[in-house]
């Protein structure tokens, strides 16, 4: 049988400049992905600004909630970053000025660089456990089921990529991807039906326009192969009997 | 001094395909910088998944808390489309069968072609305003303050461009970006301070690395020109004193 559990995230996007479209968030689809291939279902993420208030509120809310939290941003040395503050409020613990980020950040600067704005990079809440910088040093950190991580993509990835160990995934979500050349409208209600024949399967219906003509593609999610493979074999003679021809995966865009 | 009432927005992106990974979200960066352009501050965004509590939950207490909320995906024929039930729900009101919804439907499809699965991209709560589809024809939906829109983006934009004109408001955010090829950690001590004496301004600090270099972006919003300009002033003289260049914008790349 395998694992069963469900293991549930949510991801926190910190930043006005997200939400004011200055800039493009693009650490969401990277650890959706991540988790995923974890077998961890994400199942909500938020976008919040840069106000005490709404950080508290949303870390609360998510960590009682799901298994893990993820936020991303504001843990850089400027006024504007305030998350580690933040969590350590919602947390109900003091923030120290952590000794062995501390460390890391004297072995990083040059003799007189390291000065009191960039020494707030090592504030964590009191018992944090530290996420390794690879690119620049300063570190996230973990407390309880919290993971704090930078904002800067290529920061994020390293701190996500090097935690992971500490994640424990539940049941993988496999997935199978089949796409047809036809209007959603019409294959609508044998989908449906199907669905639910496969209540244990999440299915979904993606629409496209590729190579001139209009298509969806259809995935199969569930975790045990066998259902998504039957699943899979009534969707191709479904599409067959539409007068469709069932693509697996997705079709090439031109 | 013209209009200084502040007006708000939330987004809800639905849809277990963010969620995944599997589909990259685009609509926010357009909903957030169109909204900004608009003079409305967008607050807060969500991921949700297509789950009904789910999206209750998010409507309701978006709605009662910002101005506008707007949400994407969810309204096509298949089975996991359930926005406009949802919506019905979180408002109390019936799920109708729109006429004027049905009226498009029927002059886009050829004859035959229109069968209950596409019928069901007619249904809105009762008194629902339609939001037009000039892309696909299957219209979105106004009901008090929430706008439901597609989430194919190509749709997405041209409902919400064709819906702009229902929208009000507020004092328009103006901005101003200098950068520098400073390490943030050096000039963060001064910026803090700059956001001290300029309360009614939103100073962020956003790193990069370009032309090999490290720097940073310094973005000054708020509703007065003055303010700003006078932020810009105090900033750039800043930036000079410790050795820098003030670069009017953002440089490029390389």
């Amino acid at each position: 049988m395998g694992d069963t559990r469900i293991v549930t995230a949510a991801v926190l996007i910190i930043g006005n400049e997200i939400l004011s479209g200055r800039t493009r968030d693009v650490n969401l689809a990277y650890l959706a992905t991540g988790l995923t291939q974890l077998g961890i279902r994400l199942r909500e993420a938020r976008v919040i600004a840069d106000v005490e208030a709404e950080i508290i509120k949303a870390v609360n809310e998510c960590r009682a909630r799901y298994d893990y939290v993820f936020t991303t941003g504001g843990i850089g040395p400027t006024h504007d970053d305030i998350t580690a503050e933040c969590v350590a409020k919602a947390f109900g613990l003091p923030l120290i000025r952590n000794p062995e980020a501390v460390a890391r950040l004297e072995r990083h600067y040059e003799p007189g660089m390291l000065n009191e704005a960039r020494l707030r990079m090592a504030n964590t809440p009191e018992g944090a456990t530290l996420i390794d910088n690879p690119v620049s040093t300063a570190p996230g950190f973990q407390i309880g089921n919290l993971f704090v991580l930078a904002g800067v993509p290529s920061i994020m990835q390293a701190m996500f990529d090097g935690l992971k160990g500490r994640l424990a995934g539940g049941a993988p979500v496999l997935s199978h991807t089949i796409s047809a050349f036809l209007g959603e409208g019409v294959i609508a209600k044998d989908l449906g039906e199907l669905q639910q024949r496969y209540m244990d399967l999440d299915i979904g219906s993606y629409p496209f326009h590729r190579q001139g003509k209009y298509g969806a593609s259809f995935v199969l999610r569930g975790t045990e192969r066998s259902r998504i493979d039957g699943a899979a074999a009534e969707l191709r003679t479904l599409i067959a009997g539409l007068g469709g021809q069932p693509i697996e995966g997705e079709p090439a865009e031109r």
